[in-house]
């Protein structure tokens, strides 16, 4: 690898402080893109996506293959986007919701890259960002790949009931997207003065505050957000106030009034530029109950939202902290609380 | 963080050559641990491990709980081991084959550290391995925590049948260890000498050559082992001769001479030095058909056999290979074929 010159007399490329990782070189993003259903193409942020798939199956035999056409769709929107190839790819990172996620390691299966499967429920494409950030930064590679999807059908079937059925939902519960969003970073060396760059991220801690009510996600994620979202404040010695937004995915309606009641409560603020990519996937929809969710949620959010809205100089600096509950049918079946994780990225540009 | 200097003129502290990651400040092995079950302690490796439970609940009303007290238990040996507190852990890597990685994540929820979960079927050891070695190389964390576990009863009901059958196992099978382990990784300004050290590693890329059949794993694994093993001997310039031992997880019997016969038809090398952890965890037990498997079976024969045997210098440089087979139940249901993926480490002692 010609030109990389190691690092002889000084030993650390990332800063630590608590759990925040502070990056010198400034990873960059390099590339986009996103893939979403018929559903998720007709709320708020219509014509935002890449790419919408209306055939639920994207023309496979089941909805878990399906997903893994979402994945691949934005996959290769993003890579198309950064103009580099896939064998640039030196390490992509995916997860998803399904069961040993089948999604993406399917998904990705003909790329040929080197590939890091992660499992953190809905906050996969936060963790995948955190960890290819570190990647880049340390020179394990140029190029990073980070994805995350999941299909409101295979999700369904496996979470909850036969579509079949039919059942009526709570009003607490939160519809799982069907889409997938990719976001390609790359490091120094092939960055420009005007790419969105992220400075910083923090990592999650597991908390547990004891809700068991797996329709009532957004209450067992908001204590993981406001944990999170605390931590980094603290370690950056910053406020709400000085970011353009903060975004969560996917605490939905409910949790998100939550999450402002907890910090709030916690460090005094009232946060007046939070939004939540559960609420902004479908807007007013009553059918979503409380509003979108699934790893794909926050991911496509990302890639055709909040990322372009950047480009476009809307935000300058924001905060993208996607929460998960790490419950399974099993675990919520055998009566253990839902333990939840938030990460959170912090996207800038000049 | 006092005493963190940043890396102003120079950019990388990993080097990239082909797959394989060259670590500059060599992160060091802090400590390490296993606990395993009744059976697993009654084979070749009696005696060696940690904590054996000889309760196949441990303790608690389910086998996933089961499978979450293994791997706390291992964890607690390697943070006791490595002379460090819990809270010393700044990322901790952790993945098993429940739907939703539920052991590592229930296991680890009440240490309260930064959790990353890991999905990699049974290569998850190595895979968290490779990431720990990115973190503490970079600085993103001063101590890094891999760990994976695998439980018998857990895997055989979620994957294949309900234990109360009785079903009748294929002479091709393996036979999910019930164990864990946890390693935990130093960076540079906490290491010695004579401490085990990984000079580099190598990620995997998804094999696929179409092998259907769920009961023959070591035959969807043995391409991907090729794979990886070829591009780490091609990326460092050395040859299979240059280590004292080559230590697979988990080929089994059959896939360890499927991977031989590749090794030797690609690159014309007869493998003297190879070992499998699925083979060496039950030796000639025939009623596990072709050995071990699953995330706990190398994560255990790593942190009771392999670590050891480097701290007692009979192996001096060691490769650790653990190959995962990334199907679910419903993926091979519908017809999919078993990818694979293996990610190398290479560990070394003065």
């Amino acid at each position: 690898m010609a030109g990389v010159i190691f690092c002889k007399e000084v030993d650390f490329v990332v800063k630590r402080q608590g759990n925040t990782m502070f990056f010198e070189n400034t990873p960059c993003v390099a590339g986009y893109g996103s893939a979403v259903g018929k559903k998720e193409s007709e709320g708020p942020l219509k014509g935002e996506f890449d790419k919408v798939i209306y055939d639920s199956y994207a023309g496979t035999e089941s909805f878990e293959k399906a997903e893994s056409v979402f994945i691949r769709e934005a996959v290769s929107m993003a890579i198309g986007k950064a103009k580099i190839k896939a064998e640039d790819i030196g390490l992509a990172f995916a997860g998803d919701l399904l069961n040993q996620c089948t999604a993406s390691s399917l998904g990705l299966r003909d790329y040929k890259m080197p590939y890091i499967g992660v499992y953190s429920a809905c906050s996969t494409m936060a963790l995948s960002l955190l960890l290819s950030s570190v990647s880049v930064e340390s020179g394990a590679t140029s190029y990073a790949l980070s994805a995350a999807s999941s299909h409101f059908c295979s999700a369904e079937r496996q979470y909850r009931f036969p579509l079949e059925y039919g059942s009526l939902r709570t009003p607490t519960s939160q519809w799982t997207v069907t889409g997938a969003g990719c976001c390609i970073l790359k490091g120094k060396g092939n960055t420009n003065d005007d790419d969105i760059f992220i400075p910083c991220a923090t990592v999650g801690v597991i908390n547990d505050l004891g809700v068991t009510d797996q329709n009532n996600m957004g209450a067992a994620m908001a204590p993981a957000a406001c944990d999170t979202l605390e931590n980094f404040l603290r370690d950056t010695n910053t406020s709400p106030d000085d970011y353009d937004a903060i975004f969560t995915g996917d605490l939905g309606v409910l949790g998100s009034e939550l999450f402002r009641e907890l910090i709030k409560k916690d460090i005094g603020y009232t946060l007046t530029n939070h939004k939540d990519c559960g609420v902004l996937m479908y807007g007013d929809d009553k059918t979503v109950c409380c509003g979108g969710s699934g790893a794909g949620c926050c991911a496509s959010v990302l890639c055709s939202h909040i990322l372009p809205s950047m480009m476009s100089k809307r935000y300058k600096n924001v905060l993208f902290m996607a929460t998960g509950a790490l419950l399974s049918p099993t675990s919520v079946s055998q009566g253990e609380s839902i333990h939840s994780i938030a990460h959170l990225i912090n996207f800038r540009c000049k």
